[in-house]
């Protein structure tokens, strides 16, 4: 950079940097002096074209700066090579190559910038910032000399000390034993992967531009990976496998039981999840065409006990009170520590948990989300067996975890399934005539068009999956069926056959197959009652958070995790699982889980955020706060005992409270009771 | 600390160190505030005793005080248990317990100063500052509250925070895997080994104070090892064993060899020399009644074959120019990094190596010879299959290695066997009658003494070992045997009959055994050529350094291994192993390299500055150095062509020099061809 007015002034668009440099400046060297973000591996040796740019072409009123296409130098043998082996699009110049000879404007693309945007396709969330942990630097190697012996590592580490400023570099062991015979594959020439700046972690011969990244969400029963490219942040595969630990126990707390029974227990459900892992590993290798030593990097999300067992840490202590954690900090880890099969160097990069029940999931959800970014207060739910609950804003930050119960994932419920093609996900009850309406997975017309049965009489009319649960209760309670304490109102017998006596109680019709083989798919008393409980104990960790932060209503409402998308957030809050809330503010945020994963794999600072966030999380313990009960028995209630929906009530005719009729109740039960007595 | 005057006024000695302090303040304290080098690992509590002080009696002119045992507190519960439970010496306090009322001089014995020193053998070089790596901390850990949640880890970094001040730590997976039994085991009291005040390393249930450390000298032939209390830097037990690789080649380019012909091979080499470490660390775990997982710290040494196969890196670079090295730092790497069967988070520091042929061994030779620190000259002369010579001072330090091959030890000596009963070790040859008179190792007596033939018997005269293949050859040539170019004198065979003819060359006789089945001790033409290759390259490769570092003489010489150990330094003079100098400087270093290893155990700073010293250490490649032959050729002179020994000649009659008659030489050798020939 000069002030000498001799020299060529340069404008870098869209930064807007500018300044004056020798005729004869790279493009590259002059962006670089400005701290213009633009990327390269190869250092400005032409090969890695990672530097591309365009020059302004005409009157700049702007910045005062007439530009044209020769205001650089024409392309030169280097430029010409890569244009011949690689190609460019028409007007990109390789800023490593082209000098400055007068002004110019010179653009620097998206695909240039070293921390390009990662975009995301909900928008109310912000854009990923490609800043990735590893990175690769192409550096040309010293030979030695036995005259001045220095080791081979030291004159790589020299080179990439002189060549990129990467001085103090940390190493591995393995790096060191493969490194002879890669520097002299490569005749000196290699690619050096650096983990944060700090730490050689692996060595390719020659040039290369590509490594991957993988991020992990290990949940109690599915484990779901995202390969990314990490030069790009672009997810080149995607996978997903059940968590092979479901052989020791559906659920968390039966896979705590098996440790405790069963000594060595833990080593075999960490064995199982590594497995597991291992075999997506090759998965989305293989559908993305790469191998999995091309992977370096992984980031891992999993609730407390899927995070120890990973870790191979005995997970007993989370399963009884106080439910303290081995440790709570986010840690970095070799894929050879873990069993992993990624490049025995790969960084293993786990999120911290944040209490014995909120586990590096939430931190996911919470760096997905961000709460803690908003002035508003936002509240976070992701369903599954247990509820991980974050409200909070730019301020304060509250979790808990709340345990649901397995009801929402439709285990428990009479006709419930598993979402698959056949399975009812969305319901429509006719106020008046009490008659349903259904979709199913697989089929996009409604139960009552013309052609449906035609069109499902492959998959047929299976079950009920979570979210159709929610709705069809939802439509039961808005149509009067169930009352106001979510008991099935007999009494609309007479009305409709839809509603059958159930032994002592009554149940609802869904569908009567056309063939008597095929099931019937009814929602019974039970079948209510199991969502009611799983819906209080949400609504009332909720509801603490709310007390704790001393608030009445919540700002915006973002729903996680695979149930969490698909349910209708209208029913959900016609059930009473969540406050009240301007229905145009809440969402369905997806796998935040997951999606927080990723975030910490493409950003590396992104790492250092959620490790500084979750120290300020505050933490509450739904198992021993007195005030649960309470809230949970009035959350029993449709939508809720005392808490008003005036958001709700905006959109959707509430029915007024109604209870079922005391007298006739009680002289039903009473006659039964007695006729089973005599 | 304070300037009141009704306050206190401790002094400690040895220190001196001063100062005022409210009545009531407990002596650690006051002796931390004051930065006396006192111990502790329990942090205080009465647990450790390393804190023993005694308090001074009677009248301290030189500090003004009067100080008597009532001027710190009587014993309390605290050190009254200590004293119950493990025994004080008479006259000692915990100085943690007692605290101060009136003046009083408080001495700290050296037993209970961190760093203690640890007295080395030999005079001439300075003791040892114990400060090792490894540090114990005893520290009570907060218990784990639901509702303010933190790992485990956490908390117990907080502790050793708190209670010792030591931020910041890093830790392993290893420790938080074991973490949560052994914090409930130890009822939330445990010792943590921190390594280098930067990582916690190991965490062991309840109060602990003893931990282990092993220095490891990897040759090519033996390993050593000595097992060492890290608390008072004493050896307990020592060890050593064949280097299992010998079954892939006697020495060492025998098996860079068989790594380069058998892919693989370098990992067979590398199995075989972890194995013999593990067995090694077993046998000095046995010998001190401690285990294996004990041993929290190991340093090691090794030439750059051994050092690059113990750390799993091929060697093959190592065989041919330009003996490009993979590395030449020092690493700290974790036992199960190298597969060695010690504590799994055991930490393994190797020292740096300094250049193909100069490896980690010679920097633990410079770490306990200290060439650097001093102002005049060292020669510093590790002797084995290859020498390693270093040459310096505080301003220059210069090392190469040279290929002296296997004579020193030996090997290719007719008569040669290694240093074991029966073998002859001491020589002396009457010049006028040349009769010889020597020991063998197992008898005090000289051959020629009463009583020798009786005393001997049972080991019989089996050969000569190194040091007596040395001297054996010196005493020939200074009786006038051997000639100046090295040839046994045969016009002396006519004088004595000890000279005999053999073939074309003759031969002196050393020992004739009394049973004609035992074997006769000679001392061949051969012999002697090959003792004159060996030290000709030794001295060409000193040479070749003095020449470089622009000196004739050097101050001191210190002859290090096990070989170098026994030779009478004398008699390597005499043969002009080793250059002119004051015989008074000469002196023995033992297994300089193993000392070094220790030293680096025992002293943490000793491994920063090795790491400084090597890289100002300029190397030689005697392969390439062109004067190398010249200097070669003139050493093979007895004791030298063209070099003077001054100093040498002081204290033994040098004979002059003396060749063959060539005359009668040259007729001998005459006759001989024609008679051939005919």
């Amino acid at each position: 950079m000069s002030d000498s007015p001799q020299d060529a002034l340069v404008v870098f668009t869209p930064s807007g940097k500018r300044g004056r440099f020798p005729v004869g400046t790279p493009l590259l060297k002059a962006a670089r002096a400005l701290g213009v973000d633009v990327d390269s591996v190869c250092g400005g040796r032409g090969i890695c074209g990672r530097c591309q740019v365009v020059v302004g072409q005409g009157e700049f009123a702007k910045h005062g700066i007439r530009s044209a296409q020769d205001h650089v130098t024409a392309w030169n043998e280097v430029e010409a090579r890569y244009q011949a082996k690689k190609g460019m699009k028409p007007g990109r110049r390789l800023s490593c190559q082209a000098q400055l000879l007068a002004d110019a404007v010179i653009d620097v693309p998206a695909d240039s910038q070293v921390h390009k945007q990662v975009v995301r396709k909900r928008a109310e969330v912000r854009n990923i910032e490609l800043d990735p942990a590893i990175r690769l630097h192409y550096v040309e190697v010293e030979e030695p000399d036995m005259h001045k012996p220095t080791g081979d590592l030291e004159r790589l580490l020299a080179a990439l000390e002189k060549q990129w400023g990467l001085g103090d570099l940390d190493w591995d062991l393995r790096v060191v034993q493969g490194l002879q015979k890669t520097l002299r594959q490569g005749q000196w020439k290699v690619t050096a992967a650096i983990h944060r700046g700090q730490v050689l972690t692996h060595v390719y011969a020659g040039f290369r531009d590509k490594v991957y990244g993988v991020a992990v969400d290990v949940g109690s029963t599915t484990i779901a990976a995202h390969l990314c490219d990490l030069s790009t942040g672009e997810v080149v595969a995607s996978g997903g496998l059940m968590n092979p630990q479901i052989r020791f126990g559906e659920d968390l707390m039966s896979r705590v039981s098996y440790v405790m029974m069963n000594p060595g227990g833990e080593a075999e459900l960490t064995e199982a999840v590594r497995a597991g892992l291992n075999e997506l590993f090759h998965t989305v290798a293989d559908e993305a065409g790469i191998d999995v030593v091309d992977i370096l990097n992984a980031v891992v999300v999993g609730n407390p006990i899927m995070h120890h067992l990973l870790l191979g840490i005995d997970p007993t202590e989370l399963g009884g009170a106080p439910f303290a954690l081995a440790m709570n900090s986010g840690m970095t880890l070799w894929a050879s520590e873990l069993g992993l099969e990624l490049e025995s160097d790969a960084r293993v990069y786990v999120l911290p948990c944040i209490a014995g029940h909120v586990g590096a999931d939430t931190a996911g959800v919470i760096l997905s989300e961000q709460p803690h970014l908003r002035d508003e207060i936002s509240l976070v739910v992701d369903v599954g067996t247990n509820a991980e609950i974050v409200l909070g804003n730019r301020q304060r930050l509250l979790a808990c975890s709340s345990p649901t119960g397995p009801a929402f994932e439709g285990a428990q419920i009479s006709s419930g399934q598993r979402a698959a093609p056949g399975a009812i996900e969305r319901v429509r009850i006719d106020p008046g005539t009490l008659e349903p309406r259904f979709k199913v997975i697989g089929c996009d017309l409604w139960s009552n068009e013309a052609g449906f049965v035609e069109e499902t009489r492959k998959t047929g009319v299976t079950g009920i999956c979570g979210s159709g649960i929610i709705e069809v209760l939802a439509e039961m309670f808005l149509a009067g069926v169930i009352l106001t304490d979510g008991t099935i109102d007999g009494s609309l017998a007479a009305r409709s056959p839809r509603i059958e006596a159930d032994g002592r109680t009554f149940r609802y019709l869904v569908h009567e197959p056309a063939d008597p083989d095929d099931p019937r798919i009814v929602v019974t008393q039970n079948d209510v009652r199991a969502i009611q409980l799983a819906k209080a104990a949400l609504y009332a960790g909720t509801r603490l958070l709310m007390d704790r932060f001393g608030v009445e209503t919540v700002d915006r409402i973002q729903l996680a995790g695979a149930f969490g998308s698909h349910i209708e957030p209208k029913y959900a809050m016609v059930l009473g699982m969540i406050p009240d809330c301007d229905l145009a503010m809440v969402s369905a945020a997806g796998n935040a889980a997951g999606t927080g994963a990723r975030i910490a794999l493409l950003n590396q600072k992104a790492r250092d955020e959620i490790q500084q966030i979750v120290k300020r999380v505050e933490k509450v313990e739904t198992a021993v706060e007195p005030k649960f009960q309470e809230h949970f028995v009035e959350a029993m209630a449709l939508p809720h005992k005392t808490a008003a929906y005036p958001e709700l009530a905006k959109v959707v005719a509430l029915p007024e409270p109604r209870l079922p009729e005391p007298v006739g109740d009680g002289e039903n039960g009473g006659r039964r009771r007695r006729r089973r007595a005599g």
